[in-house]
C-alpha cells in the first residue's frame, strides 16, 4: 500500500518547524535557514536543490536520501508554494523554485482559491486542490501510481493529516538551534494518543534524526 | 560569580518536561520515567539515587555528573517536593526521597504556604520560601557559599527564572520518547529574545544533550 510520508521535516530545540514572518526573502521564516544546516551539505540536497555533483555522505545524507526514495507525488500547503495570500491576483507566482522545480513529479497544492494546473519544466506539475486534504491525498495517491506520497508541509498541513491519522511515517530532524517563535509541529497534536511512536533515533553532529511511525 | 544552573532537565520529542497527572505513584507524571532512561544507568544516578557502586560511564554519565559538580544549594518548585497542594495539612510529608534525601545540602522550596525548615539526615535541609523566586535565589546563593545554585524544576519554576534572565546555563536532554501531553519547558519563553543560545550539542543512543547559555 502506498504510504503517506513526511521526510526531512526539521524543527528547532524549542520546537519550531519554521521561523516567524515568512516572506519573499525568508521562505522558511526568519532564522529558518539555520534549521536546515544539517541538510544543505548532503549529496542529496546538493544534487536536487543546487545541481552540484558532490556533497557529503554519512548519516545525514542517508536520511536526506530516503526522503526522495519511492516518492510518486507531493502535497504542499499553499504557504510552501509561495508567499501570496488570499485569491490569486494573477498567475505570475510560479513557486519558489524557478522554471524547473526540484520535484519532477505531480505536486498537489492545498488552497482555498482555485487555479488551473501549472506545468513546469522537468516533469513538475502543480495542481491546486480546493476540496481539502482527503481529496488531495486521493488525487496524489492516484498520480503516484503505487509509489508513496510525500507531504512537504507546512506545519498546519502536517498537523491536519496527523489528526486524521493519515500519515504513515515521519522523519523528523531536530536541529541544535533556537528560533524563539514560529509554528510548533506538535502543538495540539497528541502523538501517542493518535497511535504514533518513535521507532528509530540516530544523532549526528548536526541533528537528531527520528522516525515516528503509526502503530 | 556563583551561577544559577539547570542540569539534566529532560524533555520528550514532543517537548514535554513532565508527563500529565503527577501524583504519589507518578512523581514525574504518567510516562515521565521513560524520559529519564538515559540517566538512570549512569554511574552518577546509580550512586546518588540508588546507592549503587557501579553504573555506566560515557557521554550520558559525563552530563549527569556535571549536574552535581560545584553545586552548593538547590531550588525546587513545590510540586517537585511533593504532591501536596494548598496549605500544608500537617508536617507529615517530608519529600519523595526518604529520610536521607539525595541533596546533602540546603534546598529551597518555593511555596505560597509557610512551613518551618525541615532538617533531614545526610546534610539536607528543606527551607520553605514564600517570598518568591528572587528571594529564594538570594538565600540559595548565600547558602551555597560561592558555589553554584541548581534549579531542579519543575517547568514553571524554570520558566519564571528564564523570563527574568536569572539562569546562566541549562543542560537539556531530549529523550527519544513521545509523551503526548504535559508541560512544555519552552512554552511562552522566547529563548533567543532573552539572550540564550545553544553552545554545545552532543548526542548518544539514548538522548541528545544540549548546553544553552545566556550570552
Amino acid at each position: 500500500m502506498s504510504k503517506l510520508r513526511v521526510e526531512s521535516f526539521t524543527f528547532s530545540l524549542d520546537g519550531f518547524g519554521a521561523g516567524p514572518e515568512q516572506n519573499l526573502n525568508n521562505p522558511l521564516g526568519v532564522g529558518g535557514n539555520a534549521l536546515h544546516a544539517w541538510a544543505f551539505p548532503t549529496r542529496t540536497f546538493q544534487q536536487k536543490l543546487f545541481g552540484n555533483e558532490n556533497g557529503e555522505t554519512g548519516v545525514d545524507e542517508d536520511f536526506a536520501a530516503r526522503g526522495f526514495q519511492n516518492i510518486g507525488a507531493w502535497i504542499l500547503g499553499r504557504n510552501m508554494f509561495g508567499p501570496v495570500r488570499g485569491p490569486w491576483p494573477d498567475e505570475s507566482w510560479r513557486g519558489w523554485w524557478g522554471e524547473n522545480p526540484v520535484y519532477h513529479m505531480p505536486v498537489f497544492v492545498l488552497t482555498h482559491h482555485p487555479r488551473p494546473p501549472l506545468v513546469m519544466e522537468g516533469g513538475t506539475t502543480f495542481h491546486f486542490v480546493t476540496e481539502g486534504i482527503v481529496d488531495a491525498l486521493e488525487r496524489a495517491r492516484e498520480a503516484a501510481g503505487g509509489k508513496d506520497v510525500r507531504v512537504g508541509g507546512g506545519v498546519s498541513v502536517i498537523q491536519q493529516y496527523l489528526k486524521q491519522r493519515l500519515i504513515d511515517e515521519l522523519h523528523i530532524a531536530i536541529s541544535p538551534v533556537l528560533l524563539g517563535a514560529g509554528e510548533r509541529l506538535f502543538e495540539g497534536v497528541n502523538l501517542p494518543a493518535l497511535g504514533y511512536a518513535c521507532i528509530k533515533h540516530q544523532a549526528t553532529e548536526r541533528a537528531t534524526h527520528l522516525i515516528l511511525s503509526r502503530q
